[in-house]
This record gives C-alpha cells, structure tokens and sequence, in this order.
C-alpha cells in the first residue's frame, strides 16, 4: 500500500488482488439474494448533498479549470457540483428521478468510490470505497426487510474467511426511545446523542453527561447505562429489559422487532460473524427510525464501526409518495487498509497468470503464444516469457511474480509443466491438463500468527 | 438511461446488467492474459494532470468546501487536485512512484471512472468509464508487446457478441513519419497534423491545407493522400506503399512493424470485429512514437474513434531509468450510451435473480425463505416475493423484472416450477433442479433489426 497524497490510498498489484476478491464475493452475495446493481454519477448539486444538514460532511467542490471567470462564480452556490460523500443521498435522488421506471420494493447494491475531505487518519481517508445494500419500497416497506438486509449482510461478511472476526450489533430505535418515554425523559433526543458517545467515553462519564446535558435524575441515568449495557445473541436481552421495570407500548415494539432480526439471523452467527442485540448502539444520525447496524472488527476496535444502517422511514419523498428504506453500509477501505498496513493481507499473486509459458527462443514465440492460447481457451489465465533468458531465469521471473507453474514446450518430446513451489515437474498435455482449482486465480494470504479468526471480539 | 445532470449519464438497472457483463468479459479477456488490475486514485496534483501541457482537456479542480479561505487559495496553484481526465498520466505516476515494489514488464488493466470538464454532446460525456490496458518495461520493452495489446483488446472486443461490428485500424508513426521524410517534407509534425483530420474533413480539403499549412508541393500534398488512402486487411499495404515510389530507412522500420501486428492479428479478425492497416491513422498526440490504434464502430462512425493507442518510448521517466510502454483505452461510456439511446442494447431483466420464489401466506416465510437459501447454495439468484398476494398477481412481480422462474412450494405435493415466458409448469426438486445456464445470469438482448452485427464497416 502506498500513500503519496495524504488520505488517498493506493494499492499494489498483489494487494488489489484481495480487494477485487472482497468486492468480487460481496456481489456474489448479494446477487444470490436478487440485489441489483446501481451505479450513481460521483457528483450531485451541493443543494442535494447538503439537504440533510450535514454540512460537516466535508464535501469536495468542483470547478472547471478552463470556467470563464463568469460562468461560474468562486464562492459555492447550490448549482456547484460536490463529490457525493456517501452512497445513500445519491441513492434517495436517483430513486426519486427514476421511480416511474423502477419496481419496488426495489433491492439495490451499490460499489463506488466517495469522497470526503475529511482529516486523514487511520480509518479515515478522503477517498474510499463503500458497498451499500437497501431495500426501498414506495409508501409501505414490510418489516421483514430488516432481517433481510441484516441476514444479506452478515452472509456476505461471513463468506470473506480471510478477514478477523466481526460483530454486527443490532438495536433498534424505537426500543430505546420507547424506554427513555417510559422513564419520563425531558429530552429523548438529547439522550440518545448522549448514550452514543458510550464508545468514545467511559460509561460514568457519559452518566455524569445524561444529568448535567439530558436533564436526567441519577437514577434515570443509571436505567439508560443498565439499558445500553445489555447485550446477547439471542433473544434473552427481552427479559433483562423487562427486568428493569420500565415500560412504554413503543419500547414493546422495539423489543419485538430487534427480537425478529436476531431470530432472523439466529442461524447465520458463527465464529467469525457474530450477530448480537446490543443495546447500546444508537447511531448519531436522525433520519433512522427503527432498527440500526454497527459492526466491530476484533483487534481493530479503535476503526469504529465498519458496517453500519438501519431503517428509516422516509429515504425520499417526492410529494406524491414516500420510500422508506432499510440498509447497511459496509467501509471496504476502512475494513481492507488496517489489514493491509499490518502486513495481515496479501494476493498470493501479483498477477492473475497462473501459468507462464516458458521461452526457449524468440523464433519459437509464436508457438508458445498459439499454447498459451489454447490454456486460456480453458480458462487458465497464462503469460508467455517477455524474452528467451535461461530457463533458470524465467523460473525467477515466475517466481517474483508468484505465478505457481511453469510451462516448459518440446518440439518433440512430451511439454512438462513445473510447480515451482514444490519444484515438482511433470509430463503434460495442453488439451488437459488444469491447475488445481485454488491455484487458477490470486489467493488470498492471512498472518496466521497475529489474526485472531476464530474468536468473536466481546 | 437518464440524464438528469447534463454529462453525467446513468443507468437503469437492467442497462446497468448490459455494463456489468461488458466490464466483467473484458476482466476475463484482460486476465486470461495475465494482465493484473490496477486502479489509482481519481485526484492528482494539477502540475501532474498538466505536466503533458494538455491544459485543453478541461480539468475539474477540487476544493474543500469547509476549507478555510487561507487554507487554499481560490485561484489554482500547482497544489491544487484535480479529478483524473484519462487513465495514462495517473498510471505513468503510479508507475514511478512505486517502481521499487513493481515487476516489469508490467502488464496492467484499469477501468476507472475519468471526468472532463468538457461541452456534454454524442461520445462526449463529463464522467465515463474508460477500461485501460498497457504493457510497461524498464528501459527497453520488445516489440512483440504491440502485438499482444492489439491482440488482446481484439479479442476482448470480439468476446463482446452483442456489440455492432467494430474495425481496429492500425498503423504506424514510424512508417508515416518516414514517408514524409521520404518525400523530404519540410515540416514533419505539420504534415502529421494536417492528415490527422482527414476523418473531419474532405480528402481535397486536406490536401489543399498539406499545401498551404505543412508547407508541401502540390505533389507531396498528393502522395501524402494517396498514403492515408491504403487500408488492407492483410500485409498487402506493403507493395501499395513501395508502389508510391517513396524510400526512407525509418519508413522500412515503420513497414515491418505494422506488417507484424497485422500478421500477429491474422487469425483474430472475424466479421464482428476486423483488424486493419490504415495508412490514415495519425492520432494527434505527440507521445506515440511507433503502433498507433482506433477503432471505428459500424452506423457510428460519428462517435470518432471508441478505442484508442499506441508505443510510446518513455510513457514515464525517474531520471534513472525510462519506462517505455505500449496501450490501448477502451471508451467503455462512448460505446455503450449511443446503444443504450437508440434501445439496441437491453438487460433480459432487471434484478439478478433467476427464480421468484412465490409466497403463500405471510406465515410460510421462514420456510420459503430456507428454501430460496438452498437454491442460492447452489448457485442460483433467489428472491422471495415480497408480500404473498394472489399467485397470479405474484407472477406480474416476476414479470415486470423479468425473472424467468416463478417457484411454487408445496406442503405436501411436489413443489412446481413455472417459466413465466412460456407458460409451461413442472414438477420440481429445489435439491437439484437447475435453471438453463443461459438464465442463471441476466442476457444482453439485441434489436436484431438495426444493428449491422455481421458487416464490419468498410
């Protein structure tokens, strides 16, 4: 990995070889669950992008270099164009421009780039790449999609097994809105923005905050930290809350439908993916109504959140109707970049030949590019020896390429092909012979030392 | 397609299927032939986007839009980022900056989004996808590279079936620049301009300008002509051109090797896709220096070139070594819009899935949903339906998408499978029951009455 320009990270050969097999699985998934694929254009009128409010986003500004000093004034006004800073206000105006041609509920993917001129750090970068899932439906969108997304999403990470183990947290809003009404909270609002700064300061700190700035007795406070310190990945975190004696009709819908995502998900949890109710996760931003996702890399806690979403009720609205929406949003660069930093990550390979066709002379090149050819025809990805050097010498070359076997023609005599990682070589035929069927793209190399795969952060 | 941002083009989910199995066929070609993936960051230091001089290429420069007005000047300075406006100087930089940790040469394919700030028109888009392949050396890079660059995009180009019949020119700057020579022309770089805009212009047209602009004599100007006029299939250009009676040692260079990429190409040119010499081909950018590429689309001629390249002996320079490299750059946007416009190219559907798994009742859902995750294990697109309406209704929601299958569960009975296409229902096992392969995945339909699929143009 290589960063010239703070906060613009960039790839080596063999390192984009995992990244292309991280996104390649994601799609899988999400195609095998019937998630389209949506692209949207990087730039949106700074009127779109700042309709939110938030403004503290960041955004990048564009201007044409050659804009006649009239054309376009300097200062932003809301026609100037801005690099979108997420997936999901480009999603909301696409589906609101296109809703006559699209059927809804509509399930979407989206890979792309975003931008955000944010202060560089680990797990920050001013250009990263994102993978959203949602499912939009006009006017009603049936609760099942919750567990849907959840499901899609924790399927999708689980078929990653190079990756250290993950949490998906899962609460819902309505729960813990619900029980700061039962508890009589002046300020629901203020509440939650306070209970969510539980993973950025000690719980006492943040009880001492639920007085002084939520205007909670002490003894509310202590019910919301009790609250937001219960966690379980099944449905027993129901009775703890009940157990705390605090009750209101939309705290019992809460704790119905977070009991549906986690029975929904019951089956998927494993060792590297757990699926958990944790009643802490608020997440800070307004527009989710329902369920919320946060999900925590172990060893890399400090990176936050790197999968995040949730439900909300009004994506867009375009007057006629509203789409309301649930989806998660999975931090590709945030998750790969630590791993690739550590050394943790690496392509077997820095190229996807998993054959090089060695060269005994230039004249005999158009016979080996005519073998290559018919490897590929198999499918079998295979380069030809840039120039006919000793044969020690193209091994080499295979060899710092990580390509695994070299192919050497006879003219008369059986071809042979040697793994040069075993120094194995063998009589072969060109009609048939096929690698093994891990060797035919990169692989995807874990420290084994140092990542913990099998243990669930708790 | 929609165009809601003038330029900025997007497209509907079941045009976005067609893009997808594009860019998907063109990794498969570009890797079977060992080419590895690449991708830089989209900004780049505008001294760097303009180091080649190219300030006409209408740049969009960044600016934080929280930056602090002393932060960064309004005005561009050389510091000042600015979005990638092709894929070649971003990869010369990466090509430098990482040339410890790179083995040469270096085979790489990129597809990336590039911006230009330019007028929006027909071919001409402010963001489009461009999918890149070059072969870069340290120092010396042998010849046979050209002919693995046209070889390779031929047949990615060919792997495209759905696509009008396409004609990659090629010619030579060593052969046109030794014919000048030859006819002792008094300004070279004059000439090659000049010829250069024979596709914009008359051939008279030309001629007249090779007399008054490149300072030639009425019969320089007319062997210049009678040069760009020779296009053959094969190596025959060869005696057409000696045929001119012209005579220059780089010329001979220039022969030979155009001779070889053509003959290295024999076997690739199909109806779909023809492989030429054409003696006008000129490219008007300085850096190539030998194989020069465009390729012309049939009923869209219009559009300019869709596919362009060529040699050029210092690509990048780290005044230790020099990287010379030979490539071509696919319009991935210019190719597909103009289809996408005219309705010539269409997704068979718009979401992935293959199989609509109908629902009973709301109540049969985990049993549906177990269901649909079996047929996924097996590799199959599965959705559920959304709300369990009456199964003809049921059978609209697949319709509108364009999924083939409709599944029917059974309590009891055998479960049945139905294509929806042709009415015809059966007795199915979701253990083993496969869809036609050709309808695992969305297919690119082509209206057959319009597109000259079979006739190169001419």
């Amino acid at each position: 990995m290589t960063v010239s320009l703070s906060g613009f990270p960039e790839l080596l050969p063999a390192q984009r070889t995992v990244e292309l097999a991280v996104l390649d699985q994601l799609r899988v998934t999400f195609e095998l669950h019937g998630f389209a694929s949506v692209e949207t254009r990087s730039a949106e009128p700074l009127a779109e992008l700042l309709r939110k409010g938030e403004i503290d986003k960041e955004v990048y500004v564009l201007r044409r270099l050659q804009a006649a000093p009239d054309d376009e004034p300097p200062a932003p006004s809301s026609s100037t164009l801005g690099l979108h800073y997420d997936l999901t206000v480009p999603f909301a105006r696409y589906v609101i421009e296109n809703a006559g041609h699209l059927e809804f509920p509509l399930r979407r993917y989206q890979i792309q780039k975003v931008w955000r001129g944010e202060r560089p750090q680990e797990g920050r970068y001013r250009e990263f790449t994102q993978a959203d899932i949602d499912v939009v439906a006009r006017d009603v969108l049936p609760f099942h999609h919750d567990v849907e997304v959840a499901r899609v999403m924790a399927e999708a990470l689980a078929s990653l097994p190079f990756l250290p183990a993950l949490r998906l947290q899962v609460n819902n809003r309505k729960l813990i809105e619900g029980f700061y009404r039962g508890i009589v909270a002046p300020d629901v609002a203020a509440v939650m923005r306070t209970v969510d700064k539980l993973d950025k300061m000690p719980a006492k700190a943040v009880g001492a905050l639920l007085v002084t700035e939520a205007g909670l007795s002490t003894e509310q406070a202590d019910k919301c930290l009790q609250l937001a310190a219960i966690r379980s990945a099944d449905t027993s975190f129901v009775s703890r809350v009940w157990a705390l004696g605090v009750a209101h009709p939309l705290l019992d819908v809460g704790l119905g439908e977070l009991s549906a995502v986690i029975e929904g998900c019951a089956g998927l949890s494993s060792r590297r993916v757990a699926v958990q109710a944790d009643l802490s996760i608020a997440r800070g931003l307004d527009y989710y109504t329902g369920t919320v996702f946060e999900t925590r890399m172990a060893g890399f806690e400090q990176l936050g959140s790197i999968c995040s979403g949730g439900r909300y009720d009004s994506l867009a609205s375009d007057g006629r109707s509203t789409y309301p929406g649930v989806g998660i949003s999975l931090g590709v660069t945030r998750l790969l970049m630590p791993l690739f930093q550590r050394g943790l990550l690496v392509g077997s390979r820095s190229v996807p030949s998993a054959v090089l066709v060695a060269l005994p002379t230039e004249q005999a090149r158009a016979g080996c590019d005519a073998l290559a050819q018919l490897l590929r025809a198999r499918g079998i990805p295979t380069e030809v020896a840039a120039t006919p050097q000793k044969y020690g010498k193209q091994i080499r070359y295979a060899e710092r390429r990580g390509i695994p076997f070299v192919w050497f023609p006879s003219a008369d005599g059986p071809h042979e092909v040697k793994d040069i990682r075993t120094g194995e070589q063998v009589a072969a035929d060109f009609a048939t012979w096929m690698p093994p069927a891990e060797d035919l793209r990169p692989r995807v190399l874990v420290n084994p030392v140092t990542v913990k795969r099998d243990e669930p952060p708790q």
